[in-house]
Protein backbone atom coordinates (compact mmCIF):
# COMPACT_ATOMS: atom_id res chain seq x y z
CA UNK A 1 0.00 0.00 0.00
CA UNK A 2 1.73 2.84 -1.13
CA UNK A 3 1.59 6.40 1.60
CA UNK A 4 1.14 8.76 -1.65
CA UNK A 5 2.39 11.57 0.18
CA UNK A 6 5.54 10.28 0.81
CA UNK A 7 8.57 9.93 -1.00
CA UNK A 8 10.38 7.54 -2.86
CA UNK A 9 13.07 7.37 -0.61
CA UNK A 10 10.63 7.30 2.45
CA UNK A 11 8.65 4.52 0.75
CA UNK A 12 11.70 2.46 0.26
CA UNK A 13 13.03 2.49 4.36
CA UNK A 14 9.18 1.51 4.82
CA UNK A 15 9.66 -1.47 2.62
CA UNK A 16 12.68 -2.99 3.85
CA UNK A 17 11.40 -2.43 7.12
CA UNK A 18 8.56 -3.77 6.52
CA UNK A 19 10.62 -7.30 5.77
CA UNK A 20 12.49 -7.20 9.38
CA UNK A 21 10.40 -10.38 10.81
CA UNK A 22 7.37 -8.91 13.62
CA UNK A 23 6.71 -5.91 11.64
CA UNK A 24 3.92 -5.61 9.11
CA UNK A 25 3.64 -3.04 6.93
CA UNK A 26 1.30 -0.99 9.08
CA UNK A 27 4.13 -0.89 12.17
CA UNK A 28 6.69 -0.32 9.40
CA UNK A 29 5.17 3.00 8.63
CA UNK A 30 5.48 3.97 12.43
CA UNK A 31 8.96 2.54 12.73
CA UNK A 32 10.12 4.98 9.83
CA UNK A 33 8.05 7.91 11.06
CA UNK A 34 9.68 7.33 14.61
CA UNK A 35 13.24 7.00 12.84
CA UNK A 36 12.41 9.81 10.99
CA UNK A 37 11.40 12.59 14.00
CA UNK A 38 14.32 10.99 16.28
CA UNK A 39 16.94 11.65 13.50
CA UNK A 40 19.84 12.34 15.73
CA UNK A 41 18.96 9.87 18.56
CA UNK A 42 17.57 6.97 16.62
CA UNK A 43 18.28 7.36 12.90
CA UNK A 44 21.74 8.34 13.07
CA UNK A 45 22.75 5.42 15.36
CA UNK A 46 21.20 2.87 13.71
CA UNK A 47 22.20 4.16 10.28
CA UNK A 48 25.81 3.49 11.62
CA UNK A 49 25.59 0.27 13.97
CA UNK A 50 24.06 -1.34 10.55
CA UNK A 51 27.21 0.01 9.04
CA UNK A 52 29.67 -1.08 11.49
CA UNK A 53 27.75 -4.89 11.49
CA UNK A 54 27.83 -4.76 7.72
CA UNK A 55 31.65 -4.40 7.78
CA UNK A 56 32.55 -6.38 11.03
CA UNK A 57 30.13 -9.47 11.77
CA UNK A 58 30.92 -12.85 10.10
CA UNK A 59 29.35 -16.39 10.64
CA UNK A 60 32.28 -18.40 12.80
CA UNK A 61 33.85 -21.08 10.63
CA UNK A 62 34.26 -23.44 13.68
CA UNK A 63 30.54 -23.40 15.11
CA UNK A 64 28.06 -21.14 12.43
CA UNK A 65 27.74 -18.18 15.41
CA UNK A 66 27.76 -14.78 14.30
CA UNK A 67 30.37 -12.86 15.90
CA UNK A 68 32.59 -10.18 15.22
CA UNK A 69 35.69 -12.28 15.50
CA UNK A 70 36.15 -15.35 13.68
CA UNK A 71 36.29 -17.99 15.10
CA UNK A 72 33.95 -16.52 17.55
CA UNK A 73 34.62 -15.72 21.26
CA UNK A 74 32.34 -18.88 22.43
CA UNK A 75 34.67 -20.87 20.48
CA UNK A 76 38.06 -19.11 21.08
CA UNK A 77 37.10 -18.75 25.14
CA UNK A 78 39.67 -20.75 27.03
CA UNK A 79 37.12 -21.40 30.03
CA UNK A 80 34.74 -22.77 28.63
CA UNK A 81 34.47 -27.14 28.09
CA UNK A 82 35.89 -28.09 25.06
CA UNK A 83 34.38 -31.66 25.68
CA UNK A 84 30.86 -31.16 25.25
CA UNK A 85 29.36 -29.40 22.05
CA UNK A 86 25.43 -27.86 22.31
CA UNK A 87 23.84 -29.06 18.66
CA UNK A 88 21.31 -25.62 17.99
CA UNK A 89 18.78 -25.50 14.95
CA UNK A 90 19.38 -21.42 14.89
CA UNK A 91 21.71 -18.59 16.83
CA UNK A 92 18.68 -17.26 18.06
CA UNK A 93 18.60 -20.75 20.20
CA UNK A 94 22.02 -20.24 21.32
CA UNK A 95 21.63 -16.69 22.30
CA UNK A 96 18.72 -18.27 24.54
CA UNK A 97 20.72 -20.69 25.87
CA UNK A 98 23.50 -17.82 27.06
CA UNK A 99 20.86 -16.20 28.64
CA UNK A 100 19.91 -19.02 30.51
CA UNK A 101 23.72 -19.23 31.68
CA UNK A 102 23.29 -22.79 32.44
CA UNK A 103 25.91 -23.95 30.23
CA UNK A 104 29.54 -23.36 29.85
CA UNK A 105 30.03 -25.48 26.76
CA UNK A 106 30.52 -25.01 22.95
CA UNK A 107 28.00 -24.55 20.21
CA UNK A 108 27.24 -26.03 16.48
CA UNK A 109 24.79 -24.44 14.76
CA UNK A 110 23.02 -26.66 12.05
CA UNK A 111 21.21 -23.90 10.74
CA UNK A 112 17.89 -25.48 10.53
CA UNK A 113 15.96 -28.71 10.84
CA UNK A 114 15.69 -31.14 8.49
CA UNK A 115 12.37 -30.59 6.46
CA UNK A 116 12.03 -32.82 3.40
CA UNK A 117 8.30 -30.93 2.35
CA UNK A 118 10.22 -27.68 2.73
CA UNK A 119 13.01 -29.47 0.12
CA UNK A 120 15.49 -29.42 3.10
CA UNK A 121 17.86 -31.98 3.25
CA UNK A 122 21.40 -33.07 5.12
CA UNK A 123 23.25 -31.08 2.93
CA UNK A 124 21.23 -27.86 3.46
CA UNK A 125 22.74 -28.24 7.18
CA UNK A 126 26.12 -27.84 8.92
CA UNK A 127 25.77 -31.99 9.53
CA UNK A 128 29.00 -32.73 8.49
CA UNK A 129 30.81 -30.11 10.07
CA UNK A 130 29.10 -31.50 13.53
CA UNK A 131 30.44 -35.25 12.60
CA UNK A 132 33.65 -33.88 11.54
CA UNK A 133 33.98 -32.21 15.27
CA UNK A 134 32.86 -34.79 17.07
CA UNK A 135 35.62 -37.15 16.28
CA UNK A 136 38.23 -34.48 17.75
CA UNK A 137 39.56 -36.61 20.92
CA UNK A 138 38.74 -33.84 23.47
CA UNK A 139 35.00 -34.40 23.31
CA UNK A 140 32.84 -36.61 25.32
CA UNK A 141 29.23 -35.14 24.66
CA UNK A 142 26.72 -33.70 22.07
CA UNK A 143 23.72 -32.11 23.89
CA UNK A 144 21.06 -32.14 21.00
CA UNK A 145 19.37 -28.72 21.89
CA UNK A 146 16.90 -29.02 19.27
CA UNK A 147 13.31 -28.00 19.16
CA UNK A 148 10.72 -30.14 20.53
CA UNK A 149 8.98 -29.99 16.91
CA UNK A 150 8.67 -32.95 14.41
CA UNK A 151 11.51 -31.58 12.26
CA UNK A 152 13.29 -30.68 15.67
CA UNK A 153 12.97 -34.18 16.63
CA UNK A 154 13.45 -35.90 13.22
CA UNK A 155 16.60 -34.25 12.88
CA UNK A 156 17.83 -35.07 16.25
CA UNK A 157 17.69 -38.83 15.47
CA UNK A 158 19.69 -38.27 11.93
CA UNK A 159 22.20 -36.65 14.03
CA UNK A 160 22.52 -39.38 16.29
CA UNK A 161 22.85 -42.02 13.83
CA UNK A 162 25.47 -40.51 12.13
CA UNK A 163 27.33 -39.95 15.69
CA UNK A 164 27.00 -43.09 16.12
CA UNK A 165 30.72 -43.88 14.71
CA UNK A 166 32.05 -41.21 16.82
CA UNK A 167 33.41 -41.72 20.63
CA UNK A 168 30.83 -39.33 21.97
CA UNK A 169 27.65 -39.38 24.54
CA UNK A 170 24.53 -38.04 22.54
CA UNK A 171 21.74 -36.63 24.79
CA UNK A 172 19.14 -34.10 24.05
CA UNK A 173 17.11 -31.78 26.56
CA UNK A 174 14.74 -33.65 28.95
CA UNK A 175 10.81 -32.72 27.98
CA UNK A 176 8.59 -32.34 30.57
CA UNK A 177 6.32 -29.51 32.38
CA UNK A 178 7.77 -26.11 31.63
CA UNK A 179 8.43 -24.30 35.21
CA UNK A 180 5.34 -22.26 36.39
CA UNK A 181 3.82 -23.98 33.36
CA UNK A 182 0.07 -25.24 35.00
CA UNK A 183 -0.84 -29.04 33.89
CA UNK A 184 -4.18 -27.79 33.03
CA UNK A 185 -3.12 -25.78 30.07
CA UNK A 186 -0.46 -28.77 28.69
CA UNK A 187 -1.29 -31.20 25.82
CA UNK A 188 -0.89 -34.88 26.43
CA UNK A 189 2.42 -35.17 24.74
CA UNK A 190 3.98 -33.22 27.33
CA UNK A 191 2.01 -34.27 30.24
CA UNK A 192 3.08 -37.86 29.40
CA UNK A 193 6.56 -37.47 29.01
CA UNK A 194 6.38 -35.58 31.89
CA UNK A 195 4.96 -38.34 33.59
CA UNK A 196 7.41 -41.12 31.64
CA UNK A 197 10.35 -38.96 33.09
CA UNK A 198 9.64 -38.13 36.55
CA UNK A 199 12.16 -38.08 38.75
CA UNK A 200 12.08 -39.18 42.88
CA UNK A 201 11.31 -36.19 45.62
CA UNK B 1 19.30 -8.60 28.91
CA UNK B 2 22.30 -9.01 27.23
CA UNK B 3 22.49 -12.05 24.87
CA UNK B 4 26.18 -12.90 26.32
CA UNK B 5 27.64 -14.90 22.90
CA UNK B 6 26.58 -11.43 20.43
CA UNK B 7 29.51 -8.71 20.29
CA UNK B 8 28.87 -5.16 21.05
CA UNK B 9 28.62 -4.33 17.87
CA UNK B 10 25.29 -7.25 17.93
CA UNK B 11 24.25 -6.03 20.93
CA UNK B 12 23.98 -2.47 20.01
CA UNK B 13 21.96 -3.31 17.07
CA UNK B 14 19.45 -5.04 18.70
CA UNK B 15 18.86 -1.86 21.50
CA UNK B 16 18.64 0.60 18.91
CA UNK B 17 16.12 -1.81 17.16
CA UNK B 18 13.89 -2.40 20.25
CA UNK B 19 13.82 1.28 20.52
CA UNK B 20 11.59 1.26 16.92
CA UNK B 21 7.45 0.76 18.14
CA UNK B 22 6.58 -2.91 17.47
CA UNK B 23 9.70 -3.81 18.75
CA UNK B 24 9.97 -5.65 22.06
CA UNK B 25 13.53 -7.25 23.03
CA UNK B 26 12.49 -10.19 21.97
CA UNK B 27 11.63 -9.56 18.36
CA UNK B 28 14.65 -6.72 18.27
CA UNK B 29 16.77 -10.04 18.61
CA UNK B 30 14.69 -11.27 16.01
CA UNK B 31 15.20 -8.52 13.84
CA UNK B 32 19.04 -8.04 13.95
CA UNK B 33 19.34 -11.79 13.54
CA UNK B 34 17.33 -11.88 10.14
CA UNK B 35 19.70 -8.45 9.00
CA UNK B 36 22.59 -10.12 9.56
CA UNK B 37 21.43 -13.60 7.60
CA UNK B 38 19.72 -11.45 5.09
CA UNK B 39 23.31 -9.26 4.37
CA UNK B 40 23.32 -8.24 0.99
CA UNK B 41 19.11 -8.56 0.70
CA UNK B 42 18.20 -6.63 3.51
CA UNK B 43 21.15 -5.49 5.79
CA UNK B 44 23.28 -3.38 3.26
CA UNK B 45 19.36 -2.27 1.50
CA UNK B 46 18.56 -0.89 5.00
CA UNK B 47 21.60 0.40 5.47
CA UNK B 48 21.71 2.31 2.42
CA UNK B 49 18.17 3.77 2.67
CA UNK B 50 18.98 4.99 6.16
CA UNK B 51 21.64 6.90 5.00
CA UNK B 52 19.91 8.61 2.49
CA UNK B 53 17.05 9.23 4.81
CA UNK B 54 19.40 10.96 6.80
CA UNK B 55 20.58 12.95 4.17
CA UNK B 56 17.28 14.28 1.78
CA UNK B 57 14.26 13.73 4.78
CA UNK B 58 13.36 16.85 6.51
CA UNK B 59 9.87 18.53 7.93
CA UNK B 60 8.22 20.49 5.30
CA UNK B 61 8.16 24.53 7.01
CA UNK B 62 4.82 25.03 5.65
CA UNK B 63 3.01 21.76 6.95
CA UNK B 64 5.06 20.27 8.96
CA UNK B 65 5.03 16.94 6.54
CA UNK B 66 7.94 14.90 6.24
CA UNK B 67 9.73 14.70 2.36
CA UNK B 68 12.37 15.03 0.93
CA UNK B 69 11.35 18.42 -0.56
CA UNK B 70 11.06 21.15 1.37
CA UNK B 71 8.24 22.69 0.87
CA UNK B 72 6.69 19.22 0.41
CA UNK B 73 5.34 17.67 -2.55
CA UNK B 74 1.95 18.58 -1.06
CA UNK B 75 1.77 22.06 -0.38
CA UNK B 76 4.09 22.60 -4.05
CA UNK B 77 1.09 20.49 -5.81
CA UNK B 78 -0.79 23.01 -7.75
CA UNK B 79 -3.25 20.23 -8.47
CA UNK B 80 -4.30 20.78 -4.72
CA UNK B 81 -7.13 22.76 -3.05
CA UNK B 82 -5.29 25.71 -1.52
CA UNK B 83 -8.49 26.76 -0.20
CA UNK B 84 -8.20 23.62 2.39
CA UNK B 85 -6.77 22.39 5.25
CA UNK B 86 -6.55 19.72 6.84
CA UNK B 87 -4.80 19.93 10.15
CA UNK B 88 -4.29 15.97 11.45
CA UNK B 89 -1.98 15.27 14.66
CA UNK B 90 0.55 13.46 13.42
CA UNK B 91 2.26 12.82 9.97
CA UNK B 92 1.03 9.14 10.21
CA UNK B 93 -2.22 10.24 9.93
CA UNK B 94 -1.74 12.43 6.58
CA UNK B 95 -0.27 9.28 5.04
CA UNK B 96 -3.85 8.03 6.20
CA UNK B 97 -5.96 10.54 4.50
CA UNK B 98 -3.59 10.08 1.61
CA UNK B 99 -4.11 6.69 1.49
CA UNK B 100 -8.12 6.82 1.74
CA UNK B 101 -7.48 9.16 -1.27
CA UNK B 102 -10.75 10.63 -0.59
CA UNK B 103 -8.68 14.50 -0.24
CA UNK B 104 -7.32 16.96 -2.99
CA UNK B 105 -6.07 19.61 0.05
CA UNK B 106 -3.55 21.09 2.18
CA UNK B 107 -2.20 19.72 5.37
CA UNK B 108 -1.04 20.68 8.86
CA UNK B 109 0.53 18.94 10.67
CA UNK B 110 -0.15 19.96 14.51
CA UNK B 111 3.23 17.14 15.94
CA UNK B 112 0.32 16.14 18.70
CA UNK B 113 -2.62 17.04 20.97
CA UNK B 114 -2.43 19.34 24.02
CA UNK B 115 -2.41 17.34 26.91
CA UNK B 116 -1.91 18.79 29.95
CA UNK B 117 -1.07 15.61 32.53
CA UNK B 118 1.87 15.39 29.95
CA UNK B 119 2.83 18.93 30.20
CA UNK B 120 2.01 19.30 26.17
CA UNK B 121 0.82 22.63 25.91
CA UNK B 122 -0.11 24.92 22.82
CA UNK B 123 4.04 26.30 22.71
CA UNK B 124 4.69 22.18 21.85
CA UNK B 125 2.26 22.40 18.74
CA UNK B 126 2.51 23.89 15.84
CA UNK B 127 -0.71 25.98 15.89
CA UNK B 128 0.24 29.51 15.85
CA UNK B 129 1.64 28.68 12.21
CA UNK B 130 -1.91 26.99 11.42
CA UNK B 131 -3.72 30.27 12.92
CA UNK B 132 -0.97 32.64 10.29
CA UNK B 133 -1.50 30.24 7.22
CA UNK B 134 -5.94 30.12 8.10
CA UNK B 135 -5.57 33.93 7.65
CA UNK B 136 -4.28 33.74 4.01
CA UNK B 137 -7.03 35.13 1.50
CA UNK B 138 -7.06 31.54 -0.75
CA UNK B 139 -7.67 29.77 2.72
CA UNK B 140 -12.04 29.19 2.92
CA UNK B 141 -12.04 26.18 5.46
CA UNK B 142 -10.40 24.01 8.00
CA UNK B 143 -11.15 20.38 8.48
CA UNK B 144 -9.64 19.32 11.87
CA UNK B 145 -8.87 15.70 11.46
CA UNK B 146 -7.56 14.97 15.10
CA UNK B 147 -8.44 11.62 16.64
CA UNK B 148 -11.89 11.33 18.34
CA UNK B 149 -9.85 10.92 21.92
CA UNK B 150 -10.49 13.44 24.55
CA UNK B 151 -7.00 14.75 23.74
CA UNK B 152 -7.86 15.01 20.53
CA UNK B 153 -11.40 16.93 21.05
CA UNK B 154 -9.89 19.10 23.84
CA UNK B 155 -7.60 20.26 20.99
CA UNK B 156 -9.99 20.82 18.44
CA UNK B 157 -12.07 23.18 20.31
CA UNK B 158 -8.93 24.90 21.43
CA UNK B 159 -8.25 25.15 18.15
CA UNK B 160 -11.34 26.42 17.00
CA UNK B 161 -11.23 29.16 19.40
CA UNK B 162 -7.95 30.58 18.03
CA UNK B 163 -9.30 30.26 14.33
CA UNK B 164 -12.46 32.14 15.58
CA UNK B 165 -10.24 35.59 13.57
CA UNK B 166 -9.82 33.86 10.39
CA UNK B 167 -12.35 34.23 8.21
CA UNK B 168 -12.37 30.31 7.74
CA UNK B 169 -15.45 27.35 8.40
CA UNK B 170 -14.12 25.16 10.66
CA UNK B 171 -15.09 21.87 10.55
CA UNK B 172 -14.46 18.09 12.02
CA UNK B 173 -14.55 15.12 11.27
CA UNK B 174 -18.00 13.37 11.21
CA UNK B 175 -18.30 10.91 14.33
CA UNK B 176 -20.83 7.64 13.27
CA UNK B 177 -20.65 3.94 13.18
CA UNK B 178 -17.40 2.96 10.61
CA UNK B 179 -18.32 1.05 7.70
CA UNK B 180 -18.24 -2.36 7.94
CA UNK B 181 -18.59 -2.31 12.01
CA UNK B 182 -21.28 -3.74 13.89
CA UNK B 183 -22.96 -2.00 16.33
CA UNK B 184 -23.04 -4.67 19.04
CA UNK B 185 -19.06 -3.85 19.23
CA UNK B 186 -19.43 -0.03 19.43
CA UNK B 187 -19.86 2.11 22.48
CA UNK B 188 -22.32 3.83 23.68
CA UNK B 189 -20.58 7.33 22.91
CA UNK B 190 -20.21 6.22 19.09
CA UNK B 191 -24.03 4.86 18.83
CA UNK B 192 -25.50 8.04 20.67
CA UNK B 193 -23.30 10.11 18.32
CA UNK B 194 -24.37 7.79 15.04
CA UNK B 195 -28.17 8.59 15.94
CA UNK B 196 -27.58 12.24 16.58
CA UNK B 197 -26.14 12.55 13.48
CA UNK B 198 -28.44 10.43 11.55
CA UNK B 199 -29.08 11.04 8.10
CA UNK B 200 -32.62 9.94 5.51
CA UNK B 201 -32.20 7.61 3.38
Amino acid sequence: MPTAAAGPEIERLIQLLARLPGLGPRSARRAALSLIKKREQLMAPLSSALQTAMERISICRVCGNIDTSNPCTVCTDERRDASVIVVVEDVADLWALERAQVLNARYHVLGGTLSPLDGIGPQDLSIDALVTRAHAPEVKEIILALNATVDGQTTAHYVTDLLGGAKVKVTRLAHGVPVGGELDYLDEGTLAAALRSRTPL
